[in-house]
């Protein structure tokens, strides 16, 4: 793609032009060769790069490369890649390695690969993509423009709807993680449940969301969840919400709209977070938060040595505070 | 089914009673219907129900819809939901989409489905279901009336007992994650030990329980592991203990009887936790814990802010402490 | 295996030598019996073994049982294992059970089992194995003596190195977890970059691996990853560095040679870390570590009623401290 049809493209205005050429690729600052094209959000920062030309805030004296302005040139970037590098298109294939079963309902323009299980009386919308070595279980619904990739594992009775994304080693659908005490023995408890998940949600890898006893899992409109995360039976996840890697959230529990939780943030069971909350990273919510604002428990590492003398302190906090007679 | 038939399954007091109907199905106080049948521990906290009958541990007056006392209203609910929704039974089928290795002993009642792999020298018990893309290594024990999800793993030489249930994603047996240094390189120590699932285990999905160097990493009878779950090299889990998702516990650890381990904690290697302890969420279990009890280091969540002002002041404290001379 | 064909292939000195026996296995110093061998680092410590034989680092009096001492004996036990359980050799297939696509370049040497997914343009190097259920995406490369165990989903363009071995449920290259703000809904960024795994890499089970945006994800030579990890889009991980499991690392964040991050450790996105670096479990780190050493914020579990006490304490800093007047 010429240099000129991207100023097009991405409706910037160029400077520093000097000769239209084919850009080769989309890269980084850091490996930007002089056919390819990179971006910078803060021309500041900028001390050198190799690259062709560059997509940037505003015109820059000190670099002599061809620059086009454009308004964020982050998302203008992030666009081009779209352009540059199509999805090649899969639709309309069922692989006669694939198992379907009975009172199936596969639109024509989706496909299914090989080794896929599609159990009895599932429905798959139109143009959605499943890969190999994926199980859809009884009863499961999956809307339109829907990838799932390979070993993904829904449960039966689940309910997807439109342009879902789940990655690979996603389980939906598990057995919540329930028992009652009969004796010394725990007996499980039955969960017949379901999980539904909205349209524009994505699911990372190995992420699992176990279904509820008798109601719904619920994961609205717009979420992304990223990989591993844990997401126990019978939580209702808002719109718009954003769960990092290793999030856990247990059983019941209520994430509001446009929540931000953190890598590794742990939520207990039967918390309520209201909308437009941020959970730090590595946090531990452990009673409601019922007003929106960041919130937080992380602790930063500092040098061992330092940090066990400042944690034998902390220990004996109580008695030190006795000493005091300050509280 | 009858109401009055409910009532003599769960062996209640029928209070309010009006004319018998039809209960269609098992639900939450939230989304029960007038069809719906619906339980409460806490009848003091329930406000409203749109649920046709209620099961409660006493009478409430201002209730008008019918109720059925009994002891303890939540276990009735459970043990119903098994009455009401039985599984379909799966029994007595090879898939000839399965591979079945040399010298397999799969008792007769015993269910593989398609895209099975059992390798050599395995046997199976009675009544025992494997779901799609399940994988069986080379001289595995699986007992009776298990159940293995979709897409587990089961690495060579595992021993598993009767009424055993392992989740989608879960991976029994990889490697002990084990080396010794040359120099600057790390060398691969072989594990060739085993895993020794006892009866009645749960394991959840995307749980990982490696195996020993040379011994057995054991996980005792009634034990119920959650989703994501890590267990190292060499671990000993006692009976009836409750292993929360995302809970990592490192190589040789042993861990005690009738012990709850809450979500996302961590403990260290070559520990030993004694029977009956509880740790909370989040928590790091770094030496032995020798006397039963709750344990935790766990911090809530507060506001980021004031948070961060805390934080300044505890990696501060030892020169504080210096200051007042008191400790 | 005689006990004297031991002696010679360790290399050591035996003591206590009566007479020649078969040793059937080698065991733990628990597990041991008159037929098997031991080993023991510290034979101080040591109160007694069944086993019929131990490698020790000297001969100690109180001990009746013959002893071949070496200068390490667990390396010398470690190295044993491989001659006693040497690994099935596999080489040589392509199951007709497997699907591979085109221009597909497989070496002769290389295993590959039924219900293997190979796609288009994959070059897969001597004396690999591919166990089954595992998915190459297009255009991956894959180098000699690897092993890559069942239900492994590797996603296109990946490029992995000489005597890597991954392993059940380890997922490679899914997209990048980024997105873009366009009004209140989230956009995805489409992740086009690709990992890049060099070799002698241990990747465990259902660790999580992601592409990078245009660049790369690298892990580069000799690093070693536990079970459940999680690495994000652009990261650099280093050579010969430990990553123990659970452990999780944000976008773009840079880890240097020979780190070792213990078990549940969660680093930041944009973080760099220095070469020579230990961070203790469960640690968060939020800011660059610029110079060698151990670092951590890990907390030992105590007693809750305690602790829950040293807590309030602790949110009160900030009052105390004013009053106090010290800071």
């Amino acid at each position: 793609m010429k240099l000129s049809q991207i100023v097009n493209i991405v409706n910037g205005k160029i400077e520093n032009f000097k000769e239209d050429f084919n850009v080769k690729g989309l890269k980084s600052i850091e490996t930007a060769t002089k056919e390819d094209l990179t971006f910078t959000k803060d021309p500041k920062k900028l001390e050198k790069t190799s690259a062709g030309a560059i997509l940037t805030p505003y015109f820059v004296e000190s670099l002599d490369i061809p620059q086009i302005v454009v308004d964020k040139p982050d998302i203008a970037f992030y666009k081009l890649i779209e352009v540059f590098y199509p999805e090649e298109k899969k639709s309309g294939y069922i692989s006669p390695k694939a198992v379907i079963g009975n009172n199936v309902d596969i639109d024509s323009t989706t496909f299914i690969d090989d080794f896929v299980v599609v159990k009895d009386n599932v429905k798959i919308g139109k143009n959605t993509i499943i890969y190999p070595f994926t199980y859809i279980g009884e009863n499961t619904q999956i809307g339109d423009n829907c990838i799932v990739y390979p070993s993904v594992v829904i449960y039966k009775n689940t309910v997807i709807g439109n342009n879902v994304i789940i990655h690979s080693g996603a389980v939906i659908a598990a057995d919540g993680f329930g028992y009652y005490q009969e004796g010394k023995e725990r007996k499980k408890i039955k969960h017949v449940g379901k999980v539904i998940i909205e349209d524009d949600v994505e699911i990372g890898a190995n992420t699992t969301i176990d279904r509820a006893l008798v109601d719904e899992t619920v994961i609205k409109k717009g979420t992304k969840i990223d990989n591993l995360v844990m997401i126990g039976h019978n939580c209702k996840i808002g719109e718009n919400t954003v769960l990092v890697s290793q999030v856990g959230i247990a059983g019941s529990s209520k994430i509001g709209n446009n929540v931000i939780l953190a890598g590794q943030v742990g939520v207990a069971d039967h918390i309520t977070i209201t909308d437009n909350v941020i959970v730090t990273a590595k946090s531990g919510v452990g009673s409601d938060i019922t007003e929106s604002g960041i919130y937080g428990s992380s602790i930063n590492a500092i040098e061992w040595k330092r940090w066990k003398r400042v944690m034998s302190i902390i220990y004996k906090l109580p008695e030190i505070i006795k000493k005091l007679k300050v509280e």
